[in-house]
């Protein structure tokens, strides 16, 4: 299947699943799901959930429903440090996708706790699967290592480093460990919690997870370059804006020809990790070329 | 053991198994783990890691060391709460137990990745304690029993219904709506996640979470009441901002004496739900009677 019908579907199937997760009726808490779902339920790309899907595939699951609810709740994680990273106090976006951030609709009271309720109800959702076959184990474990990916050892902490450096000279070096953290982090977290789950040897597992890290550089850099040559209603935010607030990015630092070569060879290295799959692991090749040529 | 006495020795077990998880040396975001642990060890009752160590002691667990990093792990739960609670855009607070709040000290964008982080790090430290004869099930329920609790539809929902109803006057069916979400229900998964990891019967971790429920109402009563008539150096925060910032609380729907009335009624009940276990359940019954008694 080609990668951006195989994102469609996965959007739409994990869509269902957010949707119904967060849906309450007449509770006076209504508000919060509100703008919970509002962040959540946006249309975006949610690479992460296909890329745990994928690796479903690649590993020759053939029930998927079951492990959906905690592909959702990857992506709830996402979610959230969206939310909190548009705050005023961060990187103050009032924009988001095209669409007004969540405090700038909902407020930045109830913006906070969107994104501490969509975090905390991942774990939830993530600790409640219940799938024929997989162990608690595997499940524990799954969870534990998207903690780790998305907590002070990760995501979190590239954010705070990337806030603590801002508007400073940074080397390639110092760069890479953001990025590594902030999305590196949660998409190396989104293969390998499917490995898991699917009960992958270690070894695959490992594999998988440089898969994860290559491609998440990948990203980044396409998200970079993007900000450079990107068309502003495509990207749905204004292009030019790292380099109108001063940050450094890829393309800062390498021109833009430096940073599209080092994309490739992140390229390179997610495909040559995929070595030991054959056509099986094709989809996860796509994928990986598309991190960096999407125009999006 | 006299209830101040026990307290004080899980705040000291507690606070050593926080500081050795809060430790990092010279990683670039070492700031944002100098934030966690500003907040994180500030010297807290811990009544939630003391309600969980006395009920393991209740049910007879005899090696509680490997336990201490799940109590440490829901105090996180509770710190990060606190660091948003504080934050501008929720109540504005610059004190807290007489100290700066933590964005007073580490800027907002700090204090709300600290907040993130404590959360997220405490579902990494839950899932990853290993303790003999607790099965991975066990873990799982308990941690995710947490995640419910701290979550939207608990701590969180209450959060969301207080703000919501800010200025608004409040019955007292909402006000204990509010409660029961945003104080009760942590207190409640404390008691409740030790007595799953404990392998009590249904029926006991039933009773259990009844008890839990009754002393967080309690424990929340005395706040309000100690905020009419506390000390204001001992509490750590201005005696009578309730009544400035025109909250519902309590004492302002039932008077000083409804609500001691209502809190001794609540001790009651806590510590009928008791009932089934002998002297062995006696330092359970003397903390709920702490919770209504104390004076800061």
């Amino acid at each position: 299947m080609e990668v951006t019908a195989y994102l469609k579907q996965t959007q739409q199937e994990i869509e269902v699943v957010m949707e119904r997760l967060l849906s309450v009726n007449g509770l006076p808490e209504q508000k919060l799901y509100e703008a919970m779902g509002y962040s959540a339920l946006d249309g975006g790309k949610r690479l992460r959930p296909a890329l745990f899907s994928a690796v479903l595939d690649l590993l020759g699951v053939k029930e998927k429903k079951d492990f959906l609810p905690f592909a959702a709740a990857i992506e709830m994680i996402h979610c959230y440090s969206l939310i909190h990273d548009d705050l005023p106090a961060m990187d103050d976006d009032d924009y988001r996708r095209g669409r007004l951030t969540n405090h700038k609709v909902y407020g930045e009271a109830m913006a906070i706790l969107a994104g501490d309720g969509l975090l905390t109800y991942a774990f939830q959702v993530m600790l409640g699967v219940t799938i024929s076959g997989v162990k608690a184990e595997q499940v524990l474990q799954a969870a534990k290592l998207m903690a780790d990916c998305a907590g002070p050892h990760g995501m979190v902490a590239g954010q705070a480093v990337d806030i603590l450096n801002e508007g400073k000279p940074l080397t390639l070096e110092e760069l890479a460990y953001i990025h590594r953290k902030k999305t590196g982090a949660m998409i190396q977290g989104a293969v390998r919690s499917a490995a898991i789950l699917a009960g992958a040897s270690e070894e695959a597992q490992e594999m998988l997870a440089l898969y994860g890290a290559q491609i998440g550089l990948a990203f980044q850099i396409a998200d970079d370059i993007l900000d450079v040559v990107g068309d502003s209603e495509e990207i749905g935010k204004q292009a030019g804006s790292d380099d109108k607030n001063g940050k450094v990015t890829y393309p800062s630092l390498l021109g833009l020809e430096g940073a599209y070569e080092k994309g490739e060879a992140a390229i390179a290295a997610a495909i040559a990790a995929l070595d030991r799959w054959g056509a099986e692991a094709d989809l996860l090749r796509a994928i990986a070329r598309f991190c960096l040529q999407r125009k999006k």
